[in-house]
Formats: structure tokens, C-alpha cells, sequence
């Protein structure tokens, strides 16, 4: 299948007739040009501070914004983003004076235009039926906790709720207004989000939002430099200083 | 302010120039047709099973529905909708060869349009916020629970777990794909919303959606006859006829 067209690319404005003109040369000429196509990637913070997804970029978080700034800077036709409020979290495991001035030029913060977004009705059902689902589970779980008294202490008892509430009641699910914040902005974008929230996976998943394993981040990076230093590469900086 | 017209009025396609003409008998005239205006109106099963707001209607939801029907049939200008997941609510109260046939003609029984409808992206992070809260509160009244044990036997414990849970987690919020129909059903078709369900009419300020207190149901109905019967309504049905 083949996808719709991006509203942002950077392609010129004749390209389109080209492209009908069914000839061979100018059929290359379009891939060339798909190939240049600006891409838009959404990150989540938890490929840098979420130790198993992080590990290829960096031991600890600033090594990873590290790698990642130095990929980043090398890479021609991708613009990378992430909401403020995810930067935020961010900035709860790595120091604000100590974010390199480069991060702030190529991470843009944007926040979605969530007064203007919309988004399809049937994924409320799905959001209601599921939360709904979760909560009955809760109450399950609570129950069962209470009876549990006479053979266990309550603080054991507790402590095993609160792990088990968590994981029904908050897993696979989105659950906060980061999440909705990542998941609007990649809509917007119509970009690419990179995340290891199987919540918002399966959300990107109902919406038609490209996505990508976590854990292969440095990979999808390191190819992407390698494109842009490969002969098309460099004919796309040729052109675009012309 | 004047609101935006809805789409589905029964004027005739010159009235707009009538309007602008800025003649006082073509005002009144303009005044007069809107009173005629076809006027859809989205009903909850609550209005006839719920007993304290039935009351006026009737001591049964059957008879709640007759006096309904009653009434219903002399009004001109309204149409009845009802969601068919709702309308299966209502047949746990009234048996299904009971339900009057007038009730199928007056009762629109009509699903939203759920894969074309959109909602604006803002609620969803209201949305999102308010369950993580409840999440949040229904955990700590587990706690509670499992920590007064020591107090009180456990199906004592559990009874008034189940309710102050059910309280924190599903009142004031939709929870439930009916939920989702009646309110979808009314931004649909721009129509008033009555419903007893106080996360219903919550969620219908934030969407737009007109709604009305559901225990003045009845006046409202009896109010529409009294204006059909009125001199304007009298010259709808003759220029109907015409």
C-alpha cells in the first residue's frame, strides 16, 4: 500500500508532474527525492532514562542524550521532537545546567495544538470499555487483598496491592497527559514515535501512527546517518544550497 | 450570543435573504419560523427507570413511557432519539412485547456514527486526568480497607469497600460504551441531551451539547404540545399541508 503524502515535506512543487510522466529517469529522480523527504520523529524520555532501553545509547541518561546529540547532528532530513512536558521528566534524571546547548538547537519542545487536534470517536469506546474493564479488576484485586488479612500482615498485604493495582490499572494503557501529549503530537506531525510505553504503542497502533522498537533507536539513528552521508546524501545538500 | 444554526431545519432555502432584509414584518415573520424549527432531543433511559426522576412521569417505567407517548404525539416540531444499546437497557424495566408500537415510531432508535464523528483532542487529556485520580483514590480506599482488617470481619469490610470504590471510580465520569452512544448521539445530531446521569451532563458542557434537568422533563414535554397547539403551530401544519 501506498502511504498517503506527509503535509511536511520538502519537496519542490513540480514534483508531482514528474512523477506522472511515467518516464524512467524521472522515476528515479522522484525516489531520489522520497529519499530526502523530511522526517519527523517524536521521543519519549524513556529512551534515555529506561536502563534496557537505554543501554546501546549510554550507561546513564546524559550518555545517552550524548550519543544520541552526536547521531542526531550528523542526520540531514530528520527533525526530532518532543513535548515540553516530557522534557520535564527528563529533567528529573538529568540536571537542566547540564543538557548540552546542542540538545536544546535539535530536540525541539513542542507541545501538541491539543485545542485544535481532534480525534476519532470510537477510540472513546475503546478508552471507556478498557478502563472499565481495568477498574473491575481493581476492585477484584482489592477484595481479594481484604480477605487475605486473617493469613498475612497488612503491610505485606499492601505492598502486593499496590503492585498488583498498579500493573492492572495502569499498564498497556495511556494514563497520563504526557502520554496524551506523545501520542497527539505524533499525530499532528504525522511523525514517528519512538517509545517503550506498550500503552501508547497500542494507541499509535488505533491511530495509524508510525512506531518504532524502542530498544533499536541507535540503530534507526546510525542508519539514518549513514543515508545522509551516501551519494544521495550529499546530492540533497548540493541542491539545497543552490 | 446567537447560535450556529444547526444543519437539520426544516426552513425553506430563501429564509436567509428574508433574514437580512432588516423589515420588521419579515423579522417576525423570520421569529415565526424559528419557532418551528425541527428540534431533535436525545433521551436517557434514566428518565424512565430511575424512580425519583420518573416520578412525575409515571409510578412504572411502562406507565412512564405511555405518559411519554402521550405527550409526545401532540408535539409538532420535536423529534425523540435513543440510542439502541440504551433502548436495551430499558427492556431489562419493560418487557419487549409490552413496549407500545407508537413508542417505535416516536422513539428514533439510532446509533451515533462513531467511525466518522470526531472529538476535540482536549478532552481526552480531561478525560485521562480525571480517572487517574479516581485510579489513584480507589487504591487508597483499598488500603484502608485491608488495613481495618483488624476491626471488622471481611464481608463487613468488602460490602463497604464495593461501594465507596464504585462511588470514587464510576460516579460523575462516563463509564460505559452507553455512555459514549448518548453523548456522541447528541453532538451527531446538535440535539438537547436529557439524561439523570451527572457524568453525562459534565461532559456535555465541555462538548457544547445543550442538556436540560431531567426531572422537569415532563414540563418540558407538556410545554412543547401547549406551543404546537399555539396559532404558529396551527399555521406549520397548514403551510405543511400546502
Amino acid at each position: 500500500m501506498v502511504p498517503a503524502r506527509p503535509e511536511n515535506i520538502d519537496i519542490a512543487p513540480g514534483e508531482s508532474k514528474t512523477a506522472d510522466a511515467g518516464n524512467d529517469s524521472e522515476a528515479l529522480s522522484v525516489l531520489k527525492k522520497n529519499r530526502r523527504r523530511l522526517k519527523k520523529v517524536v521521543l519519549d524520555t524513556s529512551l534515555f532514562v529506561n536502563p534496557d532501553v537505554r543501554a546501546s545509547l549510554g550507561a546513564t541518561p546524559i550518555e545517552a542524550l550524548e550519543t544520541f546529540l552526536c547521531l542526531a547532528a550528523q542526520i540531514g532530513n530528520i527533525e526530532f521532537y518532543m513535548p515540553p512536558s516530557i522534557f520535564d521528566e527528563l529533567l528529573h534524571f538529568v540536571e537542566r545546567d547540564k543538557i548540552p546547548g546542542d540538545l536544546l538547537v535539535i530536540l525541539h519542545q513542542k507541545p501538541p495544538k491539543k485545542h485544535e487536534l481532534k480525534c476519532p470517536a470510537f477510540l472513546l469506546y475503546e478508552l471507556i470499555e478498557d478502563i472499565r474493564e481495568r477498574v473491575n479488576k481493581g476492585l477484584r484485586l482489592a477484595e481479594k487483598a481484604v480477605r487475605s488479612a486473617e493469613l498475612k500482615k497488612p503491610d505485606e498485604i499492601v505492598q502486593d496491592l499496590r503492585k498488583k493495582y498498579r500493573e492492572a490499572l495502569r499498564e498497556g494503557i495511556i494514563d497520563s497527559k504526557e502520554d496524551v501529549d506523545l501520542m497527539l503530537l505524533a499525530m499532528e506531525l504525522d511523525a514517528l514515535l519512538i517509545t517503550a510505553d506498550q500503552g501508547l504503542i497500542k494507541w499509535a497502533e488505533k491511530l495509524g501512527i508510525e512506531w518504532l522498537f524502542p530498544e533499536r533507536f541507535k540503530d534507526y539513528l546510525e542508519a539514518a546517518v549513514k543515508r545522509t552521508k551516501a551519494p544521495e546524501g550529499k546530492t540533497k545538500k548540493a541542491t539545497n544550497k543552490s
